[in-house]
């Protein structure tokens, strides 16, 4: 089994770049929660290829049919499905891909996996559009949450190896609102040499991976569970399910692991007649379980696998070395569109908390 | 739901620190398995405390008894489980953690999660403690894996801030055995100075954290599947159920984020009538399905909250701040015990993988 | 959450009655399998309304839109995901359900359950509807299990209180192609008589239920396992979701409890250098693993509750008692085309177990 | 996988008849729930053999040694795991079978399925006496469930052929109390006859089955979810995890479908300001979700597999025909030790769907 997740909530991703529809379903929502389409659709739209100068160049509008789940606006109980057709499909770029395999993408072991039967076009199931469905429920999710008072915001922290700094995000006080709209930075100059990077990439037909911080604020004291099914665990299931995602760090996380316990332990005190933390090392997460501070965590998004340089790669038939040069035109960074995705990634995650632990 | 993993195989973990034994339940595994108990209780002394100069005073041997699911030495197809009766436990240490939660543990969340029902002694189920039937579980998988030609192992790459160098361990093809048995390091220079480091820490009644990477050999193509049930998503989900992991990525990760796609695709080539790889950013895994090389991870580990130094906190009953020292001795470095526990749960994983796609 | 289904295949079902679409997902596939969509079609056609003289007058085509999974007539490895549109709705029939809830009918506890939220239109999500995808679901895994030696049948064995008699279907060799294609019975004189039953029922207006057994040959001996994943546990869960499934035993069941041990036990013999059973009162399956003898069970379907005669029911708004007639033409009775959902809900489980046992 | 059920709890049970010992973990439950160890006790005992005149000669003391998850006398949100340690072993009786197969027992699929490697003393992982663990979790259940005013009975409605009548129990307002302590029937009068029943069997070296009705009163309208995880799933799934089922219905069940919908369908009317039904064929479940009108099942137990008669089997290593006596002393009817079996069973289901619906 491959494209499931949740515990209470169950959402099941389905399609593949270029066949008839991509889409999702979204089993174990209670009935009544109002949906907003248009929040949706500008959620959607951050993800959406084309909407700047960085991404690829097929434009496809991520407008979502509901098939289900959902009547005169509210939740019905029901399981919510939602297709997204696709089009503008090329399906003829990829008939090479299942003898020479494409360096950094999943070729060589999907044609082993299914013995060929797999869908090549477009990157079939294993294409970032697989992320439009994920971006319906998490878009949802993120629609309800903020329902419950619980916000989910991220910026990209590092991009080409340019940090967004030095404007750290507060993680005890997080401004969620200071994230840019246009390029989800909180340095605008950062930002800037950021695309300058793309930029440079890009004229050497090469890419530039990155680094996305997402934060969730309102959680309350002592969601999660210990051990397997802690935040931590729960989280990461999802964040790893997006493709080209590498790495996942809580709070301090790996920074933590070089320093001492008297730095990276968050002292207690009263605040407001609440119990805080001075600082958030642990990024809101306790044993597994959220100390009400906010969550935060950086998930690593590789460099794009598809460049424009000539590569080494194999024929699997004649079971020979051989180049290759991946054709068409190239998106030489997907960060800034993954930071909606994270976010989505996020919000379902901690809405599967909330039906567990909040209702 | 808390303490159970594994799609095919199921394990669950039970126990408290202090309570009257720890122990797990693997279910799932085939009738037939031959159990080396000698072997398996190797393992465990290697997470054993007690067995170095760094460990807690705590001297527990681990000696697990199995309660079922073994017959004549093989397994029989029927639920494994085995315990561990907890001895030496000291109750009375605790008593005040329900008032005034010491920083970085699970006291607080605890607290309002369970209402004050929850067990503090030890740490309860929150306790490292609980690694060791995780420990009995990963030992018998890491036994049954060998027997697929599937090899686990793990060292030290960080403690303290010192890094395991400038020995690096071959990604492509990793000399598992090149690493120490007595402190699981490559290079013993390296080793040296991150025992100096953890003296160093418990002179100032602080502890240290670190950065395990584990490895595993002789994995073929193909196994894991697309999206939520990658193998990323699959080997986090239980690495993140390990006390202290706040951080977790796969082959370059973090530092992958840094480079350019051309750094970071691995090149194809054919040597000796197989398909491999010329370097291994990828850590074995490319769309969650394994690419036949080596499967490489990185797990920070944080620096153990239990200090001797006086830190702030607050009452909960009172609700004003509080000063707090924790009595007793404390462990100022759990990352070398942590070692064995990272490879157990990679061990489970794996094993779980095998269960659906090898047998 | 409600409507997914398996252990290694993932089985989601969504949509309502009258709302765009329904559809399913089936996730696990391995990749390769053939698609005969006319085979397919066929199969739904069993199911589908006004292909005989006593079905709802709603004549809906099911046929089903492809939406991904099958790439040139194979499996891909991918979801796949079908969609059948909903045409004909006539929501405004429907408007007075949620004050007023038809007896045996969800109406009542789904109001309370989703607050006025649900939609009632058609009866929803909970319509006889859903088991169309349930079939398109279930006709393709069991064309793959005949691809395996695994054919699957019912039929009729009680209608209207009349039994398919005195030719009773052989449990230990059963003739599957003995049922009729035109009426599911073994006894075309009882099938007359039921059809009867059926008549008169309607000319009342009134229903009928009945009983379908189900039969499963070829299966090897040792699929399912002991306890709650036995086999009688996995078709028990997936069978009680087909709607009106009010009963379910396997083997001689219920019968059997009135037997006594020395009649009810199937006793063995070598028969052309196999074992098998001289009985099947065991329905192929004893501690919840197969025997390699066919699998048999009895599924009971309730007398449609939708009935044309004056009930009793109440004013949910005004709590007071309020006589109720239900506007419309009925379906006098649904066991017929129950039949081939009663096989999908087999086919399913069974290819379930296959995928875990059998590969 | 095998021995595992749940949603939001977790049970796992472990142990074969003959080995050190069996148990069960129980995760998912709340801190803070009170545990009544002497109530429990005098549960367990209703399914303790010995204590009547019927049961098998092995006489064990099910006293279970909690390892974890109570403190104090209250569950503490950890994982709950209790053993009982078995006696009396007697592995010696049991050496032929892995040779010449018992007829209606699991050994012939065990031997296939596990291939020779399965625990045969006793009947192993498949032994009634894995009952027992199960009583613990289900009677931690019940105590909790009657604290929230839901109560669930059972009593024996068929044994050896004879009912429990004339007095049956009222669907719509059982009299729980109404049924025996010593043997749980109604009517004493057919009680007495159902023990003639068993007495007569044990002198003819034979056994009887039964049938067990379970009734829970207190349920609110609208647990459960519509199709595969429905209540009667729910309770199907666990319920055919216990031994010897092979029958399950719900309300009127399979005589339902002998009916007609103006008989099977439940009219409403308002009683005492509730919506309340005059009839309760349903068994007080509607699309899956409960109606607030008392559950009812009933379970169809095979007779006991053992029998003193001389049975046919065949010898597995020489491939021919070999009749069989099996030895021992055998329990000539389970029926009445598994009506607190049922009964756990029902506690278990109905407590999963109070932690995911109730609370």
């Amino acid at each position: 089994m491959s494209s499931t997740y949740g515990e209470i909530l169950k959402l099941s991703i389905f399609g593949q770049s270029h066949g008839p529809a991509i889409g999702m379903t979204l089993d174990g929502i209670p009935a009544g929660l109002p949906v907003d389409t248009e929040k949706l659709q500008a959620f959607l739209n951050r993800r959406a290829p084309g909407n700047n100068a960085f991404s690829t160049a097929r434009k496809e509008v991520d407008a979502p049919e509901f098939l289900s789940g959902i009547v005169d606006g509210y939740t019905c109980g029901a399981p919510i499905s939602a297709i997204i057709r696709n089009t503008n499909t090329r399906s003829n770029d990829y008939s090479n891909l299942k003898d020479c395999p494409r360096p950094g993408h999943a070729d060589f072991p999907a044609q082993i996996k299914y013995k060929g039967y797999q869908d090549v076009a477009g990157g079939g199931h294993f294409s970032g559009r697989l992320t439009a469905p994920l971006c319906i429920a998490g878009g949802l999710c993120k629609q309800w949450l903020e329902r419950e008072g619980i916000r989910i915001g991220a910026h990209i922290s590092v991009l080409a190896g340019i940090a967004d700094e030095p404007v750290y995000l507060d993680w005890v006080n997080p401004n969620l609102d200071a994230i840019g709209t246009d390029f989800p930075v909180l340095n605008p100059v950062a930002g800037a040499k950021m695309q300058e990077g793309i930029a440079a990439a890009k004229a050497d037909g090469d890419s530039v991976g990155g680094i996305i911080e997402c934060i969730a604020v309102g959680l309350p004291v002592g969601w999660g569970d210990p051990m397997f099914d802690g935040v931590e665990s729960k989280i990461a299931q999802i964040v790893y399910g997006v493709p080209a995602v590498k790495g996942l760090d809580f709070g301090s996380g790996f920074t933590g692991s070089y320093l001492r316990g008297s730095q990276n332990n968050d002292q207690y005190r009263i605040e407001n007649g609440s119990v805080v933390t001075r600082t958030n090392q642990a990024g809101g997460i306790l044993g597994g379980i959220t100390t009400g501070m906010p969550l935060v965590f950086q998930a690593a998004i590789k460099p794009t696998p598809s460049i424009a340089k000539p590569q080494e790669s194999v024929s699997l038939t004649k079971m020979e070395n051989q180049p290759l040069t991946v054709q068409g035109r190239h998106d030489p960074c997907i960060v800034p569109r993954a930071v909606p995705v994270i976010e989505a990634a996020a919000a379902i995650a901690i809405f599967d908390l909330y039906l567990k632990n909040g209702i």
